[in-house]
């Protein structure tokens, strides 16, 4: 199977001709192949939010959903619903939706827990296909819940893997006969930098290691090619890019050739071969279905599925052109903006590198994120000085690029940020 | 501190005087303390649901509230909800709600994942807390995915434990100085009987195991004590007795004396001592909140913490003697009404010994509930010939069970249950 770069056949028209003028913007949004997607989500008034990346907006599908799945189906319906509507199947059905969208066969991808939980099992999965081979190499820095998830199983395995964590540039070559499994994120959190997934799968197949993707900060914000490439595991999560709400389910997908050896270590009766034969001894289900583990979150994965059937007719390749000029106006215009307001960007000045986000390093940065939010402007900040915008390309249009730059511009020319208001610090994700 | 057997000092009322005409039985509920709850549940026309030990009914207040939640705080609201509308502390404050149930310490229960990944995260812990001892002991035939769980532990985990599985009646002697954990289900989900909490755990921990409980089938539906008891830990599920809705949110409960040497091996952010500090390796956080993984499922746990309210004026004890009244009632009246049609009691006799639920044997019992179901009365089937009824006190009434027997007489005497249509066997939950 050749390996298919994802990114590279896309590259002419992503940094000529951006926007500079409000005027220039709201004729580019106006011949946005995107712009009908904007009308599916509920955006709140006077609010450019450039967080999709941590919560996606509400498709407006997704309130009138919900209220069926919870005053038909749960009230009406009750117990009955796990076959009148079709709760039972909800993983795969789910599961279905997002292999489009990460290069997979409908049947290897499965909605369920959270990706924490989910990169747990598949990791744990993977050492142990892997006899003899203990190391796990994963790189620093990067969304911490998964070096945490890698280092947990390293604290309580059987197989007792070892968690090498070393710079991304480092990883290719330290790749071994020791080596079981090479974990990444796919897009860095905080910097929105792009692995080459194609090449550096390549490389851990070539020396016998699997290959896990954290797809969190891709899937849905560009195409990704999975079997394209090669891989072996991958895990992502339901509520960034794919606008399932809050705590929304999260995926796994296992390539087709591992099904069989598959064995994840927490053992359920959603996993079970015969789950209402309700027998004493655990058998795995045949395919990827003993991946799953508990009862389905019919509510969440209800809102997941509503937020999914929005990406049915998008072309992913056009999705990640516009992905690429949101974040290349938004850089060209905070840096004409404010050329001299202290910012660094954090992020990959080429397009191709980048994911769907762009992310400045500023001393002030948490009390001038504080001051973007209360002129209605959504990003988050990274500790230590990390501002973060999302751009989601399904909503985010080209006049949001251009006004939410004007209001930074305004905040740093008057220091709206010196603002005592600002500069406490609370909890946010 | 003195070991209260949670469920001796109601005997009185509990078998005397129950209602055997519709007249006593609507007489009854005319009385009945908690009638008023019933008006807060939704509840479908033409409908006797005796299956709120699988799916509770629908608060009514629960729609407002996930309407509030979705078009509110996740639309409008969207990330800063997190500290706006207090997600950040959902799994604290939902667990906080669900403590006095179960005879804990606000701060001792969380509300995270499902009953199933809670139980390998505490039963995992339990064995790396008891070094030296290898042994997990349970009982064979309760609900089948905590015996999965405990099998995937055995088969995954560093310390190796081995599973001993034993009829209920010898574990007490089995337990022995090598036992690390010994790990029930308070109520049976099949016949409903209920264990002796006090007792084993006494004999658990005079032997130097710890003692971890499934209340799946009991948090909620009777008064439960686990400090009063001495136990260790426990689990339970959301979506039966709590009304959180289908898939809700699980809980986990430690006893306070074991939250500093905890130590669960699915480690992830919202579990780290400073989860948006971002740092590489994994801290846990001080207190119980080191159980939490991943991001909490925002609308299932909302949807459970509003279910949850109804309890707050709740007399456990007045709930438990109207839940043997209940069932007790059911049982005579099955045995009066159908005393030839060859059903055959899978439940203990005695109330004491009894949870919220009824269960019997007959060979036609898969066709016999299908022709209920069609009726309006919906129970469910366990193979291979187990009919069952859960008596969920709130919003079940004595007229309600008179009303269930007369159908299911009717039923009989005339072998609906005959009709091929009932015969078709599906995946019911």
């Amino acid at each position: 199977m050749p390996c298919k770069p994802e990114q590279k056949n896309i590259k002419e028209p992503t940094v000529t001709a951006l926007p500079t003028t409000l005027e220039e913007a709201r004729a580019r949004d106006a011949r946005d192949p995107l712009r009908t997607s904007r009308d599916q989500f509920h955006i709140p008034a006077d609010t450019i939010y450039l967080d999709g990346n941590s919560l996606g907006c509400m498709p407006k599908a997704t309130a009138a959903r919900l209220r069926q799945v919870v005053e038909q189906e749960w009230a009406e319906g009750l117990i009955r619903s796990w076959n009148d509507a079709d709760w039972i199947n909800l993983p795969q059905r789910v599961g279905a939706r997002i292999a489009p969208l990460i290069g997979a066969e409908p049947d290897e991808v499965l909605m369920t827990d959270s990706t924490s939980i989910n990169l747990y099992k598949l990791a744990a999965a993977a050492v142990r296909m892997q006899p003899g081979r203990r190391r796990i190499i994963t790189e620093p820095g990067n969304f911490p819940t998964d070096r945490y998830i890698l280092q947990g199983l390293a604290d309580s395995l059987q197989e007792q893997p070892e968690l090498v964590t070393l710079p991304a540039e480092q990883i290719a070559d330290a790749i071994d006969e020791d080596t079981a499994l090479v974990m990444l994120t796919h897009v860095h959190y905080k910097s929105g930098r792009l692995h080459d997934m194609a090449a550096i799968t390549q490389q851990a197949r070539a020396c016998g290691a699997l290959m896990l993707w954290d797809l969190s900060h891709s899937a849905g914000a560009l195409p990704v090619d999975l079997n394209g490439c090669g891989a072996d595991m991958a895990v992502g999560c339901g509520y960034k890019y794919l606008n399932g709400g809050p705590g929304a389910p999260a995926f796994a997908w296992v390539a087709k050739r591992h099904h069989e050896r598959l064995n994840q270590p927490i053992w359920g009766w959603f996993g079970h071969a015969s789950p209402f034969a309700m027998s004493d001894d655990y058998v795995p289900a045949e395919g990827l279905r003993q991946v799953l583990t508990g009862t389905t979150a019919v509510l969440g994965a209800s809102a997941l599925e509503t937020g999914l059937v929005l990406f049915a007719d998008i072309d992913m390749a056009v999705l990640r052109r516009k992905s690429q000029q949101l974040t290349q106006q938004f850089i060209e215009a905070v840096e004409r903006r404010c050329p001299k307001a202290g910012f660094e960007l954090a992020s990959p000045r080429d397009p191709e590198m980048r994911g769907s986000q762009v992310s400045f390093h500023h001393p002030e940065g948490y009390a001038i994120m504080q001051a973007l939010i209360d002129r209605g402007v959504i990003g988050d900040f990274r500790a230590p000085d990390i501002i973060r915008f999302g751009m989601a390309p399904l909503y985010v249009g080209f006049e949001d690029i251009h006004n939410a730059v004007e209001i930074l511009g305004d905040i740093m020319d008057y220091r709206h940020w010196d603002d005592p208001r600002y500069r406490q610090r609370n909890a946010v994700t």
